[in-house]
């Protein structure tokens, strides 16, 4: 039902910690967009970046605001340029939260915040970074030694322990077309 | 006549120096290649950038030097989207234009240098840069006080004095759609 169909290119900015799922739901997204028409459709993923323009940062807070700052001006050229942005990065403080979301237009930033227990994350722990940050592999592993502080006011919750990834589009896709404007908790 | 149309998209970096037509040039080969038919057309502009990600960056020979690595690194995240770059860079150092080409696909990767003389630069000054240089409002004007080495081997020769930008569109057409390689040098 074209009704059902989002329109505006947006950038949907997936932040959460470690295994919440920010990359799944990114691919997920990019399928269903592609799948309603949608051609410029863009996964900025902050693994990829870290190989190429942001080679030059660490991971020291100063690093990690900056590793931010110039993805959030890449989604901008992206968003510019009639692209849907899907972007993967944790985005731990509200400094850095705050900042992504000053760096984009207003109405055309998404936010989406995977709220899923660190337990649970743990257990995926898909690139297994807790199990090094346990033997000391990993310096101030986020969420563990170092801070997660949750979206205050994230245009979309997800809890992805509860929902599956057909669940969560469903939402996220419902959200995106009806456009509401308002925040859209799910908490299933 | 199709055959006549390059179809396969590359990054067009024109270097050369300020005044000698380098985002002329690029704009005017964008409409071109709209004309044809080509719609993912990019045109990566040094200003622009450092109004927004580039804007921590000053013009200290390190400074420069990232702001070419991370325009390198753009043209490429806009390349592998399947779009046609086109680079308006000074680009100055031999050390940099080696840097910029290292970082992108061997043959897709088309250097254009726009060997205009100074005094003719000088006297075009479109940004009025060589007359605040003169008053010392600009340090390190290149071309002045900074070299610009010209690049070794360029795909591509242009003398901006001597061509018109029809003539420049012609002759890099028509190098872009025959994909000789080797290098042209234009010197009408």
């Amino acid at each position: 039902m074209d009704g059902q169909q989002p329109h505006i290119p947006r950038v949907i900015w997936f932040t959460g910690l470690s295994g919440s799922g920010k990359t799944t739901l990114a691919l997920a997204l990019k399928a269903r967009l592609a799948a309603s028409g949608i051609t410029r459709i863009y996964h900025l993923d902050g693994d990829q970046l870290r190989q190429g323009i942001n080679a030059d940062l660490g991971f020291s807070l100063a690093d990690r605001d900056e590793n931010l700052r110039r993805a959030a001006h890449i989604a901008r050229l992206f968003l510019d340029e009639g692209y849907w942005v899907l972007a993967s990065f944790i985005t731990p403080m509200h400094s850095q939260q705050a900042q992504v979301r000053q760096l984009l237009p207003e109405g055309q930033f998404v936010e989406v915040y995977l709220d899923t227990p660190l337990e649970v994350c743990q257990q995926r722990d898909p690139k297994q970074l807790y199990a090094r940050a346990e033997v000391g592999q990993v310096a101030d592993m986020t969420g563990v030694r170092s801070p997660y502080e949750p979206p205050r006011s994230p245009e979309l919750r997800l809890n992805t322990a509860r929902l599956s990834i057909e669940n969560c589009m469903d939402v996220l896709m419902s959200s995106l077309a009806e456009q509401e404007g308002g925040s859209v908790i799910c908490r299933l």
